[in-house]
Formats: C-alpha cells, sequence, structure tokens
C-alpha cells in the first residue's frame, strides 16, 4: 500500500501574494508559468472556454514535523471541535496537497492568469483540471457549523 | 521548479469496480481503508459530519507511455476539438492525480465507505478533504458543449 509516487512540478506560481495570510484570497491575481522544459503551448490548449480551474499544488514551505496525522482543533481554535486531519482542509497534512479552485482570467501559451488561487509566489504545482459542473457535489452539500466559521472572509 | 515530490498513499480503495469503464458510477460504493502502519481512528474523525469528501488518488494502472503532454481530443472522439491535456481531466495526465467528490457513506474507524467515486479496486489513494461549501466555484461555471457530451451517463 506504501509505495512511493513521485511528482514532477508541472509549473510554479509567479505573482500574488508572498506571505500565507489567510483571508481575502480573491482580490489577489497570479500566473501558473508552467515547466518549459515539459511543455509547449499546446498543453493549455482550449482551458480559456472555461471559467474556473482546479490547481493541485504542493504545501511546499510547511516542515515534515508540523504534519499532522491525529485529530486536532481547527486552527488551533478550542471552541471547535477537534476533527481528524482528514476532515479538514489545513495545510499541516499528509502528503501537503492543496486542491483550489480559482477563476480563469487569461491563457497566453503556457502561462495561466487566475484570480482567488489560495497559493503564495514560488509554490509547485502539480495538475490544472478544467472545472466542470458535472464533477461538482451531487446532492446538497451539509457541513458542520465551525467550518462555516473558519471560512469566513477566506476569499472575500 | 523540478524538484521531485514524493508522496506516500494514505490508503486504498477496497471493494467497487474492478474495472475502469466510465459510466454510471454513482452506483457504486467502496471503501477507502486508511493504512494501518500510518493512521488510528483519529485521522478521519468528523468527518461523518460531512456530506461529502473530495478524494485525491492516483491513476496508478496508467503506463508512463501512455502519458499525454500535447493537444488531443478528448476521449478520442474527432467531433471534439483538440484541447490540451489541462482542459480536460483524462486520467492520462502528467503526474496521474485525480481529484473527485463522492458522497459519504460510512466512517468507521480507520474505514470511509462512500458512493460515487470513480476508483477501481486498489487505487491509492493520497489524501482525503471534507468537501465544504466555500470551496465550490465563487461565481457561475461556463464550460464548452464538449465537456457536457463527455459527461453524459458519467455518474448515473
Amino acid at each position: 500500500m506504501t509505495d512511493t509516487i513521485m511528482l514532477t512540478p508541472i509549473g510554479v506560481v509567479d505573482g500574488g501574494r508572498a506571505d500565507p495570510v489567510d483571508d481575502d484570497w480573491d482580490s489577489e491575481t497570479c500566473t501558473i508559468v508552467l515547466d518549459a522544459a515539459q511543455f509547449d503551448d499546446q498543453a493549455l490548449m482550449g482551458l480559456d472556454t472555461f471559467s474556473h480551474a482546479e490547481i493541485i499544488f504542493h504545501f511546499n514551505k510547511v516542515p515534515a514535523d508540523k504534519i499532522t496525522k491525529d485529530a486536532r482543533h481547527p486552527r488551533g481554535n478550542t471552541d471547535w471541535p477537534r476533527v481528524g486531519i482528514f476532515a479538514q482542509r489545513g495545510k499541516n497534512r499528509p502528503n501537503l496537497l492543496a486542491v483550489s479552485v480559482c477563476e480563469i482570467l487569461k491563457v497566453d501559451g503556457t502561462r495561466l492568469t487566475v484570480r482567488g488561487l489560495d497559493a503564495i509566489a514560488g509554490t509547485p504545482v502539480v495538475d490544472i483540471k478544467p472545472v466542470m459542473q458535472e464533477f461538482q457535489p451531487r446532492g446538497a452539500i451539509k457541513q458542520p457549523d465551525w467550518s462555516h466559521e473558519l471560512m469566513k472572509g477566506y476569499w472575500s
């Protein structure tokens, strides 16, 4: 079960926020620059016919000894219940992968400019997928109150 | 930019479909079994207060020589335009990562049972995240017609 999987970043986040302040991310614009050694302008062809992209990136600034495998209070807030690392979306998680949806502003060759990506400058990107209605949750979303409180102000 | 990232699977898909037939996935139920060498029952604690989970898994059956970096017709259908690999969600992609949303049926210790995960039995799982309304696309989703046609019958 534990065979290692090797990923090669496909690109990097250029511009946007320098520090990981979790607030008001929709005010940020940045560009994902594909690795020119791997890709040409075919890789992003047609992505501009979609409004949103899902970006998979790597929380590469998190030290290994911060990774949590046990339950904890999200953001250390003891007003909220202790929940497992797979019941929250915090960055100190096994494999350090983030999945986030942002708005596509422009595709220019191997450069994808987006609004509202919650990744800081220099972040390695490992995949880009187009957002399709069909891949949204089937059925109504139910979630606990603490998660709504935690997300207040996150995007805007 | 190309520093390798190493992932360790957190678990594996048990049950569900044996072959990758892309149709009617919402009829399938399977269980994600966490790796007992890494996790105890704290890891999934509280996930049952969410209706849906986002699963990141590895298309481990795709041979390296099938990975596409250029534009192609989705599913080889020439009625649809050639688009780049990052403008489609097909499995023959760099880094072979999938992101998919499924319905949570049951959390039992280190076992998560779900409906509608489009992964076959034995698939390595690298992350589980709770689905929150706040992480859905901000603003209306726009996508090309071919993507709607491609998705017909995929879930049900």
